[in-house]
């Protein structure tokens, strides 16, 4: 069994805020980042699949496709985007990067098992400081 | 003679788009950068003074001091805020990282000069493959 | 369950030693890192809590409060301190790392509990070579 | 129990290639990996130990010892090298990340246990977008 | 006046060494770098332009634009390339890091004065301990 | 004309303070920096030559021959030092980061210049936040 992980990154627009809220809660809740002009990020994602080795080409998996499997599902869909309009796995949840974790595992969890390996972790980064990771 | 540069770091939303241009010439010359929706990033400022040692204190600036002009004049304006809607010395113009360069100068040259030491760089990093320096 | 981590830093001296080793004995077993004047580290600390992502606000916890956390039970412990003769968490130990990782994790685990969330990893980052992780 | 982590690092030469492959299927399955003239990486090679904490000297391990461990027997014979011809421990194995990472912790493994202590992962990454782990 | 820089990446093989020098010269002048199975690098290249802001654009330059000029010019000719055989540019040249940025320079300063704007630096980091600069 | 840099790491304490201040007055002027029982810091130190390339080794200068000047005459002086009390060339100067890029510089520039180079900048980071350049 071995793990192996991909970065790829996105810069994105979002915003924390809740609807049922008024300004004064939300900003309470979410601080500055419940400013309604938006804020945005350089944000990192961490891909890690695991399995076994291919004696064949010494990868667990190309890492080409997997590549490709995280551009075409979720880093076109989050790229140069508003996270709370235009990101269809997004829709009616809270723009968080807890949420956006579990939204990219979902999105691209699938097409990694159809490989036939299986998806370990999704790693985003927000900034330096902040990360969340989720393991299904 | 001596340079010493302090980094301060602000995450906000952008356009990059001419009112006086179509949706497609826009897209043609700013591409995803001029989503209507707005992106985001988080920039890094890097903030280069020089001038002569102060032998009382070892410092060429109480580099506490040289911060809270940053944060006071650019930071608390850009921070979690859309640059292209929110931050006056942006107002009317591209909201390029070139010009955000040239806007961050100009806002703090004349309290970097009430120090009695010079501005010598300001440097904005959009991203780890992008950045752009000011020498005035 | 997901995992959410927060980045803060601090910078300390230290030194590694026994009362009870000559100086040659602690110069054997210790090294350099025994030198009576001190030396000292920029440390990085990455605290790492889970739990279920709270639907109401898409957080597993307001990072902010756990920066506060972590500020006050630790970091204004440590910060431009002697670790060895000023940290009372780590009195009567001796000043490695993996005492530091330890003492942390004390130090904050009531107050992560507090919050209705499991503290996961404290890690601590000596030096871009060197680091410690501890699970509890 | 304590996981500590010493960070080395090594360039070298390698291709991705099957003797009884054409060279076109070489290029379908390797890319531009399967280069006949070779290309290189400055690898970073993270090997975490665990096990409790000496109460004598506050450490796991003593990190000197460790980094001895892993420089003499893989970075020695990794630096400045050719993976695929000159590195007895990958010989006749594809010189792939994940086969170099299952290398590696074979080369060291009896050395850490010989410490009494357990050898956790071997981290190798070959760019900052992509690296494995092994954990045995 | 402004200066803008973009960051691209290679990895590449090399081997320092001249025909004319014996093995034993070759390992006294140039070390382990001379070894005749060659090792490698992952490059990091920082292009450095400058000019005038374009009202306009609000760009000095559109870094897609110089990005193809980068990627056209110089990265498809070193990326997973040997430079020793396979880099037109480097023939007859020793592969050294000053070399290559000279010759990085060479490639690619008509392109870049034909968008209207000046070179101003071609740094190319070998590893992160070591980078070279040249501004013409 | 190419400049080369080399990175070399320390680890040191240190502590701002004049003696003909009260204690009042050093924790006014250099705050938590004044610390009677020291801090520390993961000090990075960049030195960088310039001058022209030797056709025979396309080499400015063999980076072992430089990085060899820069630990014997630096480096074993200061990590794991107490700057302020056994770093010779630091004696009665107040340890503060600028006047360290000072005196690295008065101590390596002699040795560099017999090389037939010149030095052309000493930059010293005191953490990922501040940094001093010192061009003599």
């Amino acid at each position: 069994m071995i793990h192996i992980t991909r970065r790829e990154r996105f810069n994105a627009a979002h915003r924390l805020f809740r609807h049922d809220f008024t300004d004064e809660q939300n900003m309470e809740v979410f601080g500055k980042c419940s400013n309604p002009n938006w804020h945005g990020h350089n944000y990192e994602l961490f891909v890690t699949v695991k399995g076994e080795i291919d004696d064949k080409t010494g990868f667990l998996v190309n890492l080409k496709i997997l590549s490709k499997i995280i551009r075409e599902n979720v880093i076109n869909k989050l790229d140069h985007k508003n996270i709370n309009i235009e990101v269809d796995f997004m829709h009616g949840k809270l723009a968080s990067t807890e949420n956006l974790a579990v939204g990219i595992w979902n999105e691209i969890e699938q097409y990694v098992n159809a490989l036939g390996i299986e998806l370990h972790c999704v790693k985003v980064m927000e900034s330096e400081n902040n990360f969340v990771e989720y393991f299904g």
